[in-house]
């Protein structure tokens, strides 16, 4: 693992680190906030996945998270979207391939010989990050848009690798909507039974979820049609599942929605993650 | 007066606005955040001036001001550096040119036909804004590096327009650094009597300023050769000026260093603007 930039922020310390994947067979970047509690020793972790198009950086940058972090003495971990570079199979399209993991192991050609961002987030880069930093072994899960629906999914799939979850403006029913169904069947392939492990809306109405969940979704969102809220709402509901779907008046899917609710998704992390913990 | 975007920030609106420029003689983009309490009506405001290489967007985007403005009830302000486009003269060099400005009006060919920042911020905008968005007439001006430059020197040179003062890692002392006297020398010609009117240190010691100033400046800035805090220092200093001059340990230049210490900055400015309004 190596340390490509750090920058004080908050007292803590903002780092850009790179190393080789196995996962993924190529070398991957990936951005870590440790608060300055961190000093006195490991830290539960908050991972905050990214949506389409999105590098390590963009969160760190515009998701103001920092400041909450190192108010509740989490760490944060922000992931690339995707394998990259030469030799990584891409799309001309925004939404597939380069910046478009959408959290899955790829199990069609082209894109099985690197695209492995479920194993690579689950396994890989959780083990490094415990190995390297100091960061105890208590995680919390979020993200935005297609992040939003790796964190579901991740989360739900593996209630014994994660003690919290929420998520911001996700693709909640990733099988019903154009963001999702092109996705899966080139990362898939056509049989759509292999797809319903990969959809939140689907694997809540399977297994539930051991604590309450936190959505919040921008009312003004412009893809609200391609997000689809309303079935992972549905499914709290019949479900009587614990958590909230919070439609947020006016708030579109930008950044500027995701930093309005950043602080009070670090903090309903923190509250589960240092009682975990203790 | 045009709003190119708005998106819903905080319960308040953050917008990006273009507008034709009498001053700079070409279209001028600014971004400007509305805090919530602006719905009641006008609010005071506090100008952010950014720095070398920056547009609007770069302090909006990664400053983390809008959190903090929300609370307080203060708009915020960004201009653009420069002028831009087309016709618009520039070098090849990062710090000369668009993206430039150094906040001056510009004596010299080719510069003097568009860089007249100093009266775009000071008087056009400042009219701009007031004449169409619910903006009262109670200004504060902060701003980093370049911009720290830009909101001292217009503010030490204009005390009845401005009611409080801070600075993020200003270019202190311009004509005593490579970050000043090659600029200054394009803009103004090579009479140095013209350029003291626009370096805080030699502004300050003339004239002092009528309240207590702020300055920011990250101990471990890349750039503090070049920045030269130690002549502010020494000036506030002599002058028994109202002040401070913290040198942050750890921290650089980058927005991770501002926005650890935006919500500090707009505190002092609002606790002021607001005691000056009533």
């Amino acid at each position: 693992m190596e340390v490509v930039s750090q920058n004080r922020c908050f007292d803590g310390v903002q780092m850009v680190c790179t190393h080789p994947s196995q996962v993924c067979g190529v070398d991957m970047t990936f951005g870590i906030y440790l608060p300055p509690q961190a000093e006195d020793g490991p830290v539960p972790v908050l991972w905050y996945l990214s949506g389409l198009t999105c590098t390590h950086e963009n969160a760190m940058i515009k998701g103001g998270f920092q400041q909450h972090a190192a108010e509740h003495g989490i760490a944060m971990i922000f992931p690339d979207t995707s394998p990259r570079g030469e030799g990584v199979a891409d799309d001309d399209a925004y939404d597939l391939g380069q910046g478009a993991g959408f959290y899955v192991n790829a199990t069609r050609a082209p894109w099985t010989a690197h695209y492995r961002m479920y194993d690579y987030v689950l396994d890989e880069l959780r083990g490094l990050v415990l190995d390297n930093l100091p960061i105890a072994d208590v995680h919390g899960v979020t993200g935005h848009s297609m992040g939003g629906h790796g964190a579901l999914t991740l989360a739900l799939r593996n209630p014994d690798r994660f003690d919290s979850l929420s998520a911001f403006a996700p693709i909640a029913n990733p099988t019903r909507s154009d963001w999702g169904r092109k996705q899966l069947s080139a990362y898939l392939g056509d049989d759509e039974s292999a797809w319903a492990c990969y959809d939140a809306s689907l694997l809540l109405e399977e297994h539930g979820w051991k604590d309450a969940i936190l959505i919040d979704q921008g009312a003004g969102d412009q893809f609200l049609d391609l997000l689809r809220p309303e079935a992972l709402a549905t499914v709290l509901a019949r479900r009587r599942q614990a958590g909230l779907v919070r439609m947020q008046p006016g708030y579109d899917h930008s950044y500027y929605f995701v930093a309005s609710f950043a602080g009070e998704h670090v903090g309903w992390h923190a509250e589960r993650l240092h009682r975990r913990r203790n």
